[in-house]
């Protein structure tokens, strides 16, 4: 038995990705339109009073190509939070215009963490606060993709020693390292909760970053050989001033 | 030949997961609703009856993200009896604003039981019969997940001695045994029944414990090396008397 | 090259399972309904008097869980009259209300045939003849399931010798024995015809021995190293006299 | 680098599999009905006039079970004439009441070609040209099946020198040969065309020579070592005369 | 820890796949139809006027099989411009008629790249922008896959040394330079962007070209052992003057 990394877990989070049925939108009186925006508009402001009041973050990107029209990702302190969300946004005008394109529930999580020196509670640690808390950055692009650690043969990331995980996670933290500034990446933690066992979420004020950074964290050993990725989505910042103009048809 | 490990089989399972059409229910006039709604409560209280004559139980939450909408779990002692309660359900009128998400169907096991020194009846002991007839937990928080023993290659379970087989299960045990109290499991075995060879359903007060239990687990052995896992499904629990604002538009 | 064994081939079998729309159906007017359920009735009632006539066989059970509704299972002597039957029901009232779930087109199979020591026909052995065209027994648990052997770096049943074949068929069909009376079998080939080498159809009067049988026997070589199972469908029978209450709404 | 194998490339091939709407089509006014199959009739009509004149030829079988209702099975010199018959078809009035099922997309191919000894064109060679300009034969029962030569560790085809492809190639050639008069088979490439290698299209005047053939070519070091399947179709032969009958409800 | 190659980035790219829905679409009446048709025409011609300009690229392709109807791929400086394309199309007539077949995003990649002896920028050498910047040729036919490099086992890519790589792709650059003038190859990069790490798209004068090059790279080391590949879309131009009789029913 090989001994489990310790985590740090921070918000809930769902990334909830929706497909939008423009054809039936237009059969909708523009009235009735306006009143669904102005409803959605609300939620995202009342997304942002919370953000402001530091008890959990958001961001509303529309996606690019066929996997999905825009998400809507979330962050609350509980599973109940994250479900009223859903459950609201269901019931609202516009989610009847939607349609389900993929979803995930995670936990932020602050993995491979090492052990202060001292007896105090790494919650008291402000960066450590920062980092499982985090106020997601409203940055130009957006990309998520899930992921697993392989069992396959001799390639068994839950059978390595945790010496060799650390190490192998701190050159791979070495790579992301070199990309400060230019991506922001968000981990949550998936085990037991969603199909993957981790998600990945990356902002960034050029999307071509995401390319370089993901290329070059491929050849890293924990990525060549032990690394299994599921679909990436990825896309551009929707402000709310932009609401309107984005379901205007 | 390996030995087939022996195991004590309960009540018949049915996880019936579906998706609710919000915007054709809103479609519906508010009377005929509350109709549907008060048939779906009525058949709710039918299952408490059952399981207060401790013929079977029964668990409703909702499910987060996208997966699903809510879930019913039921167990009966017959096949039949969870075919009837399937499709009374579906001749129902809210059963007309589901569409089928997934579902599972498998039979509560007890595994790897160490036989009784003595010649007693298994069935005799009250702590195997509340194990194999199981009254679920009113807890917060769900969580379901299929699994298989992996036949790869050198990771073939089914080729293993039973006594390694028995040391490691005995050693995953251990493991869950540090949660006792905080999640409470039902194994459901469904070899020759549904598509994986086992269901586990999880309960717990704190939905992190899930993600600490199957993530700390994933490092044991009989994992790591021979664990195979489905898609994972979570939610919150939806009481009765939650029932009528849950489904309110 | 390693040898093929032998196979003795009897009638065609389709295994045709459906989903059910409840929630169209319930919008047609009883007395539509009532015919096209006694139009069904009456196709039934046909597929009897072919098995009384000894020229086929056919089962009807609904299954449990979300996969179908309910299964039609047809044996004929040849290709035409499965499609016969198909597409008879297909342009039948009560089929506008189902829709495709699974199917699965195979014939009947007596494998690794131990070749008679003289010269006779082995059709002139009445013991074989009840195998390869076999009346299905009208027991009350059904279960459906599609396998393959494994062709996998060192797993490949296609490149070991006959005889190793022969002996590891042997000890399953042992397994399989301690069933007698429990559970029923028929075994149809499928290669050149859909999608897996076999399908598995079991009959029992309790449906845990289902689960008992597949169970036991996945611990046997043949299965431990060579087999790959498809998805499982289980269900109870639906008699004659139960058709009617069975779509009543 | 491993040598590529010869192959002579002759027709274009679409198969085209759909599914019929026969709820649909039953409430359509039985005159328009007439009209529809009238017209695709006449492209049937169309196709033997391209056929007796050897520009192409065509298949038109029923799909047994569920996977298709029926195949249009075309060959013609050039791609744009494939895409024309498919877009003339998607226009037509019977078409609306179709559904895609499957499609594939192959040139007919004759590989490991052993070159002439002499410095003769191989396409003056009548055999030559009757395999890769094949007039498909109106045999009762259809196959199709696609395959890839498989990649996976030491089993890699494309790693293997031409001289052992060319012998195993030659071994299953001769398991083929035994079927001479009882199954004609179509091999069509489509490496770079479609998702698949090659296509297989199998007739036959019983349909049991499917599975014996396949089935005993699975063992086939070539088959048994280096062949992944896809799915199978089939199905019976549904001839221009019967066109009528086939859509009348 | 294996050295990432250094790519090339130039412009964004999304392939967009439709399928067109006949039926609805002769529904509409005439007038309608050809409104919706001037508006697509009118797209059409906006993409050419910026690929004079030199500021992108576009390609307009009817798709043969059921994998879609067609396929429109443009070329473009940001991930936003991509993103309107998409948007202002979705909000159009004629996409009401459409659904969506498949898509993907990524970036024009000129990989492997052999770094100038002196301290010239690339981007100054007129070559290199023509093959990061390139103007889609309007050849008769079109192919696109996507792939990746495998990490399975011993066959992992990212684990070999830059030399072994370059070595490997070297080769395989050879075969493809003896299709020069009968293919011409974009590589674009989606690692990061999609689910694969390459997409791979073909022009030919002559269909078969695609065959005989994907065929024939298929031996190269470098895919026999390391290449895994998506699916194959393959089709016919459709030129602007072709638009109207396209959509003419």
């Amino acid at each position: 038995m090989s001994e489990a990394s310790q985590t740090l877990d921070g918000w809930y989070c769902l990334h909830d990705f929706r497909h939008f049925n423009w054809h039936a939108w237009k059969q909708v009186p523009s009235e009735e339109r306006d009143q669904m925006v102005n409803e959605f508009h609300r939620m995202i402001e009342g997304f942002q009073k919370v953000e402001e009041a530091e008890k959990g973050s958001h961001a509303l990107y529309t996606i690019v190509g066929q996997k999905a029209d825009f998400v809507i990702m979330v962050l609350r302190e509980t599973m109940e939070e994250i479900h009223d969300i859903e459950l609201a946004f269901d019931k609202s005008g516009l989610a009847a215009y939607t349609t389900p394109a993929y979803s995930y529930v995670s936990i932020v999580e602050l993995g491979n963490y090492t052990p202060p020196e001292d007896d105090s509670d790494p919650l008291d640690n402000p960066w450590i606060r920062g980092r499982i808390y985090p106020i997601l950055p409203k940055w130009e692009h957006f990309c998520f993709y899930p992921m697993d650690k392989k069992r396959e043969g001799e390639d068994n990331w839950y059978s390595l020693p945790i010496d060799k995980r650390r190490e192998l996670m701190k050159a791979h933290g070495m790579t992301g390292r070199q990309y400060a500034g230019k991506v922001k990446q968000i981990i949550t933690g998936s085990t037991g909760l969603d199909d993957w066992e981790w998600g990945v979420t990356l902002f960034a004020h050029d999307a071509l970053q995401f390319k370089k950074l993901v290329y070059e964290m491929r050849f890293d050993e924990v990525s060549a050989r032990y690394g299994d990725f599921g679909a990436f989505y990825v896309g551009n910042i929707l402000e709310p001033e932009k609401i309107q103009s984005y379901f205007s048809v």
